[in-house]
């Protein structure tokens, strides 16, 4: 068993998409350990907090006038031609890294992935020693953007909060807020809203607000937003929507301890991670999480397809979370959105975001789960699923919006070894 | 203070409908303690386990040919002009024990009901001494109805739970389950569904199926599903879509040590209990929880509009719940149906149940609780919901389907006086 290590830098992440055409940046032997640093793709909302002093998120954000490290982020056209923003569009936003080969997996087999440790990435910058620091973006894909009370309206906030870095605090508090105004890229290119991830922001022309959320402790659930294999549908898959491959589950569930299983659609599985998040409340409801770059630890495990049966994986279509106590199934509006909506997938799918479909497919997806895994029957499955497992709303800010339900491991006892896995 | 106790008989209780109308069975000053027996529609599912010796059910479920003890089952016509079905029609399902007038309770106040006890109904048929029944029905309301896999389909499927009366043990475990078949009532009118509440059903003609759930225990959560206010709008409420004045919230958090307030919309309140559950999920999927009797105590505080401001009840429009740890604000496809629909609400509101509309109510609250209560900015609490506060699917299965966002107390510490309450 090899232990690897894999820096974030421009070499070592993509940007915005997925691809089963991506070169891996590393090759691993099933049940190799690999420790990876991923960074929030928000770190420029406050350059010297999160970016400042630190290599490998300035290789990954550097951009000048006259050089753009990473210059495609997204799943849109290299050229910018449909929207202007930037290479890639912005047609997905989450930095990602990876992707990285594991070798035996095949299209059919389930990856396990062990979430063994997640720490905060802390400051690199002295001024903030000791300390690591988040984004949360209240922006126009927000569930409120359109519902706003107050004035102005429509309005795109960032909120800069900050937790210990050692993890010796298990809470976050906010540090500031500043509305966005029209920021100009070192491309030429003005964002009057936040329609391009990893842009500059000029803190000459915000106005930071201090004195707010006071007396806030918000819990830390560090997690990763983004834990992927590379779907099979597309060349380029925008970050944003989740689906079987996993991608942007965006549930705070999937943290240290958990255990993560993924259909492999593509040969050696094309494994990345990205969008860390220090917390997130079940809705993401604003857009974002406290988002923040982290440094994970994973042992990756391939399932061979015909080792399935008969186990808790058996006919495993979707992305399924195991922590110490409890079975997470997730839901979306579309299953399988990509090979649902057919070739404008891609941007259907934001326009056909609904909880009531994404309900349904969890109530599917866990009636499945109980009736292969558990061996019940539907009548059995239905009755138990009413009175004991509870359905959530995972997020509604991702395109694919997604329900998860949560089964209890405790309530299968010993006495009835047959149906107990 | 006062302790009053209320049996469930038949002269205690109103059978599927609220009403602004009906006499109270009792009135009792602010403050006062009140135990109050609350019986589950469902217990002829399994007459001898829920009904059998015990004279408050026999008395609320006794019909005969000749007599019918409580005749008017639902808000509809009471000569079942409609669908046939039986007085009242069966719009409104569940027994209700109340009205209770609480004095000084007047139409813009709060009512706060703190739930101090809450205790399983034992059977009283010595066959099955120091147990408790539940049903489960996973019925043609149930989100899983018209999406079943196996055959015959559709299906209605009775399951009987049961657990310990003592409270001793904290599960519930399925006792056997049945199909429905038609049943006729006494006065001959045959049921083919589920379609209206209290109907006995001849175990002769089911197959009972003791072999089921094996080796599952499933957590005892016992709570009621509806506390309720007297709404304003309509003359008979079905009791079954939940609203501004509570009723049937499903939210199995509503249990002991829970206190929950509601704005009063009527006179004295007219406050009732019922559809009383042993266990039930967030979303309540099938249709039901485990419906089981309990019995309560509660005590009943009224606020006065005027002594409102600066407390967590500041313009309490909707039914907030208290507990130990967390605030609950609950969101429904629509706020006020009664008022929002018009006069064909009670109908309407079965064809516009969504749970994008409940979250977005769920929002609303959520942020109207934080500005007003926490006195943030609208700015400090959309932020705060993204990072901290988890939405849940509440039910799927009421028509007005409810989606609840929790705010764990915990998160305000006390190194800020002015924005703690």
């Amino acid at each position: 068993m090899v232990h690897h290590v894999v820096p974030a830098t421009a070499e070592t992440v993509h940007w915005g998409y997925f691809s089963r055409t991506l070169e891996p940046i590393l090759s691993i032997a099933s049940g190799d350990l690999v420790t990876i640093e991923t960074l929030t793709h928000h770190a420029y909302d406050d350059h010297a907090r999160m970016i400042a002093g630190d290599a490998g998120a300035e290789s990954v954000f550097h951009w000048t006038k006259d050089q753009k490290n990473v210059d495609r982020r997204g799943a849109g056209p290299l050229d910018a031609s449909t929207y202007g923003r930037g290479s890639g569009e912005g047609l997905g936003v989450h930095i990602c890294t990876g992707p990285i080969f594991v070798h035996g997996a095949e299209p059919g087999d389930v990856l396990e992935v062990r979430i063994l440790d997640v720490q905060p990435r802390g400051s690199r910058n002295p001024d903030f020693a000791g300390r690591a620091f988040g984004s949360n973006a209240a922006a126009w894909w927000g569930f409120h953007y359109k519902d706003l009370l107050t004035e102005p309206r429509p309005r795109e906030v960032i909120t800069i909060y900050e937790l210990d870095a050692s993890g010796a605090q298990n809470w976050a508090r906010a540090v500031y807020n500043y509305r966005w105004v029209p920021q100009t890229d070192p491309f030429g290119v003005v964002h009057k809203i936040i329609d391009y991830p990893g842009v500059p922001v000029d803190h000459c022309l915000v106005m930071e607000n201090h004195s707010i959320l006071k007396g806030i402790r918000v819990p830390v659930r560090p997690h990763f937003g983004i834990i992927a294999v590379a779907p099979r549908e597309a060349e380029f898959v925008d970050t944003i929507p989740p689906g079987y491959f996993g991608g942007n589950i965006d549930n705070w569930r999937i943290g240290k301890g958990g255990m993560m299983y993924y259909p492999v659609a593509v040969p050696g599985a094309l494994f990345s991670v990205g969008d860390p998040h220090a917390s997130q409340g079940d809705s993401e409801l604003c857009g974002t999480a406290i988002e923040c770059s982290l440094t994970g630890t994973f042992q990756l495990i391939v399932h061979k397809r015909d080792e399935l049966g008969g186990t808790p994986l058996a006919d495993l279509h979707y992305p399924l979370l195991e922590t110490a106590d409890e079975w997470v199934v997730h839901g979306f509006s579309f299953a399988d959105y990509l090979a649902e909506l057919g070739e404008k997938a891609q941007r259907e799918i934001f326009t056909k975001s609904s909880l009531d479909a994404a309900m349904r497919d969890a109530f599917r997806k866990m009636r499945h789960f109980l009736m292969t895994t558990k061996g019940l029957s539907e009548d059995e499955a239905i009755s138990l699923m009413s009175v004991a497992v509870d359905f959530g709303v995972t997020q509604v800010v991702d395109g694919n919006w997604g329900v998860h339900g949560i089964l209890k491991k405790a309530i299968f006892t010993a006495d009835d070894p047959v149906r107990v896995v």
